[in-house]
């Protein structure tokens, strides 16, 4: 594709133009001319730029923020977005996704809510904290993926002495821009206090293949909790499978598997894909390049990233940002588990996905 | 609705309405008006009847034959099918489904074939055989669901010195009669004698709510074994959420499980629906009445079945088959677990489904 | 594939096997291995044979019928079904399809029913009958295709002096099979003698590309009249785009429509699949087969048709029935159109489609 | 739902707050607590502002940037605008949806180009222009809609005397928004400068519930010309029906035909969803509110449009745009046409698509 668009306009009375241009202002009109370029370019050109946030500093700052803020109604989470560079002081990661660090102290409670916007949390360690959504309580531990879905009314609680801090992440960026977004209170007391060691929702659909029939099969996903011991067996098991001779990774050394509603083998959420990917010591990946972001966090491991043209060390807890159709390659010699997430169900939905391969320099 | 349909040819010539009838029969024709009521009742009004089949006989003769008839190429598989006494001689157990007991001796073999016909084996009892399914073995135990989807080669071993007897759930009914059914032998040896507990086709799909990436979706489940701890979890967790006040139950005291296709979350077969049911002690279901025909077994416990205007009480292992609008009803005061198969998917692709709901006489 | 399969139960003592088959009978038990041969033959081994049956006598029987059996309450409908020599006496043209020449004499009227069984009709010649569906009055004209699907209720008058014949299509076998039959009868009166040129169904369905958004959108087609001029135009531009080097037919010089449900796209009826073909002069289509029976009238023209190893000749009216997986060719010099319809619906639903195409004897 | 929403951090050592909220900004990190409001509003805020745009002026100012400003590669076309006086200068309608008024002068061509952006053109009046899609020649008449979807290539001459304008609609703003644009340059010389009556896509996919086997069922419409002599036909029979007391109408006096794929039967472009209205003399519809924002064109009669708060008085030609959520209701004394585009299919493939009525105020 060229990627040269530039104004044809012929050189003509100038005062003439100059004085259309003004009409045009004035009738709230723009021509199409004068910025094709910058509105249909050859290749997408996005404003977020590859970003790396280093887990110890984001970690140092909320733990900062514990003691200088208090969580509760108004501000409702204390949570510190990552602010990609490219998009102008906005609080994105990406033109469509939020990723925030969000902290609770000991026994501090974070005040129900629901809004449009999908959220869900990963957790890159400890444990402790329940969040309680539509008044059923999930646990939160090292390496679990939990869901708050649309329109769900969540709550988070720390039940121990220690601090604990997580991932959050969410389609703010894209709500906002297309106006989506409704936001609404619960109640301020926390409506339970049960700490289960597996939610009703599990209990219910956390079985292999197996459906409840008395349940009803929503858009997005009723299992709101992907535990890490089921994620952990079953990238092991891709890559045992590799060893022994039979198909199951996407690539050589890489394994992946994507959490999915398990009443309609989707994506868990509708408007974001989450995945977990793992690389044996000594993978490089192959470099792809997709339309849509993403965004990473390290789980365990460390390798480097190359995004478009550069190149960051990456180790446990950092998180990066990947914009549309950025190339993108992982190597990791001593291995590494990286989680993920992106906005490809909405490029899927629009006929927008596309995904190119290419060599690797 | 009302039922009496019959023909209203009105008194005339009859000798030239013989003629006619000659005429038709000599042109291959056939008038509709003389035998609409048959072809077009005003309610399903199936051949097949309510039948129960016991498993101490079935299992009896099942044995007899392990000391009377060989297993090997040409016969293919020591399986006795379950002739449902409306049917005419068929060895169907209702218009559309196959069930048949079937029996491997100590260390014996069954060799390797495919076809269209989508099966299962349900275990109700032992342990101690493997189905090879595309060279993936997979070890049957108790309670276990095995699939073989169409053109799937399969063969089964039998590993230990005691025989093992389960059910073949298949589709030959539907498929001999609209003339679908393809069949091939596979190698005359057996293609692999590993024993894993685990099958490769588990370790890839059976984690819930986890999607390999690198693997293909099929139309049928890529998941073919559904192992009984997992449905057991599944059903007692429905009747715990039930005593604790939450939904999750399809009625009062019935937990119901549906074995589905991890890679869609439709039917794990593509023309046979499977469930595991489970009446907590002094439980009474509904009666109600649907299109199509299915068969239980009973795998643990023991109850009253309601079958149109017939009750039978039924034992563990009994089976018995439901045909087409049928009422039906359960009822156990020990409580009871059932494995039940239908056609019911049939009907909902071709827009043939209906459900009704009686009151309990 | 291999096609022999044959019971491989070694000489034993015959005397204690026949007991054991005694004892089978007894509990209403069959074994696979002394007839999996037919039960699961190497290929579909359809009890239909290949058929013409001449529209020339159908309609003089017809007619016959019209002078000797009078339409009302009871039988129905004067409609005299195509009877497969294979099918052992059955009124079926295949094992799923119904095909019937109905003949509704000067000023008759067919009284109202509906029925789970979908049904359309298929105009050879001949115009003057309306058929009033849920009230519509639809009006029958050479070489529409009028569609009545389950559960509409419907009823035929002929408001002219002139005898008028057309092609009934239904599932009745496949539904009679299955079991999923309810009929039911409506008013003994006709519900309107209305004789609109344009039913509401067409007004408000009838539009290309336009779906009207106060309407629901059903499984079956809401739009039950598909026109002869529209059929023939979409024919003719196929053929048309061919010559200009452009493309839109399946194969040189045959072009095809299908008919479908504008508010799914998906086939206009959920059992049936209907379609007109037009061979332009001169053309020879390819050979192909598929699993699924079918029937064609021819409806212009005439040729040859090769269905398995025979040969008919085929003029204009003429039905032949295609069985399942028999190879079948068209050809004709003065060029054909021609109607056709199968079960390919339901192959497609359950995973059981497959089409081969082979080289011309 | 409540909308107050502001930060709850209590007072402080401000001193310290400050340093925080330093270190944030120099690690690209943003507080969720201090603009949650914004982020998050209780219902949407759309920045889009209701806002209607005069024909008059638009055809005015087209007609005089026809004289100014040439046609040709680089500035690719004679499209200007309509900016949203609440979109910061931007040339979006919406935040979603870009509408422009083309003109092409006498005898003048706009070179081929495609892009990932899709597009349609819908005219107001005149004729004479043809737009080249892949090489199948499009006419432009008054009252047609005409497909350009995504990644197709495009050109438009027209062929007349006379200069002719018409609106384009595009989902520019979205795409860019979201990084997912790619655009591609072609010949600079005209493909063909043929003039059919019928483009070939019509020829072949123009025919009510007729679908062509022999052609792919894409995504994104094959049928790429909805003819206005169909869209009236469909309005007229709806409202005809409505008086003749039949279903048709989405409300009292209110028709709407929605321009669909022939293919899937889903909307006609994968971004946007595109509707003809008409409202009976008299009529005044309810008022409604969604979620997404949509663009209309009045084609014939006037009316009054209430937006939010505000009244406009419409004629013929003028444009409009309705932020999302904002109430909508139209009322018209002599009646009036009108074409409605919308990014519907985005918030119903997302899930966010809710709708809510009010009363009339």
């Amino acid at each position: 594709m060229t990627s040269a668009l530039s104004p044809s306009v012929s050189a003509r009375d100038q005062a003439e133009l100059d004085q259309l241009y003004k009409r045009f202002a004035a009738a709230h009109m723009s021509p199409l001319w004068t910025h094709i370029g910058d509105l249909m370019p050859a290749i997408p050109r996005p404003e977020a730029v590859p970003m790396v946030w280093r887990w110890p500093t984001l970690l140092g700052l909320a733990e900062r923020a514990g003691v200088l803020v208090p969580v509760g109604r108004g501000g409702e989470r204390r949570a510190i977005a990552l602010a990609n560079p490219g998009l102008a002081g906005a609080p994105y990661a990406t033109p469509t996704l939020w990723a925030a660090v969000q902290y609770l102290g000991p026994r501090e409670k974070a005040p129900a809510h629901r809004h449009s916007q999908t959220a869900f949390r990963f957790v890159i360690d400890g444990e402790g904290v329940w969040t309680n959504v539509e008044g059923d309580p999930v646990a939160m531990r090292r390496g679990d993926l939990l869901l708050t879905p649309g329109m769900h009314f969540h709550e988070h609680h720390n039940t121990t002495d220690r601090a604990m801090a997580w991932v959050d992440g969410l389609d703010i960026p894209l709500v906002r821009q297309i106006d989506a977004g409704f936001f609404e209170f619960g109640p301020d007391e926390l409506g339970t206090q049960a700490t289960p060691a597996s939610s009703r929702n599990e209990r219910l659909w956390g079985h292999p293949g197996l459906t409840p029939v008395g349940a009803p099969t929503p858009k997005a996903s009723p299992l709101m909790a992907y535990r890490w011991e089921h994620t952990d067996a079953a990238l092991t098991a891709q890559l045992d499978l590799e060893l022994e001779g039979h198909p199951g990774v996407v690539e050589p050394g890489h394994a992946v598997v994507r959490f999915t509603n398990p009443a309609t083998a989707r994506d868990c959420l509708t408007t974001m894909r989450c995945e977990m990917h793992r690389l044996r010591p000594g993978t490089r990946t192959a470099v792809t390049r997709s339309t849509g972001s993403s965004v990473y966090q390290i789980f365990a491991g460390s390798g480097v990233v190359r995004i478009g043209d550069e190149r960051f060390e990456v180790g446990t807890g950092d998180l990066f940002a990947v914009p549309s159709w950025a190339p993108l390659g992982l190597m990791s010699e001593p291995g590494l588990d990286a989680f993920r997430y992106s906005d490809e169900p909405v490029f899927e939905a629009l006929g927008l996905a596309h995904t190119e391969r290419e060599e690797m320099a």
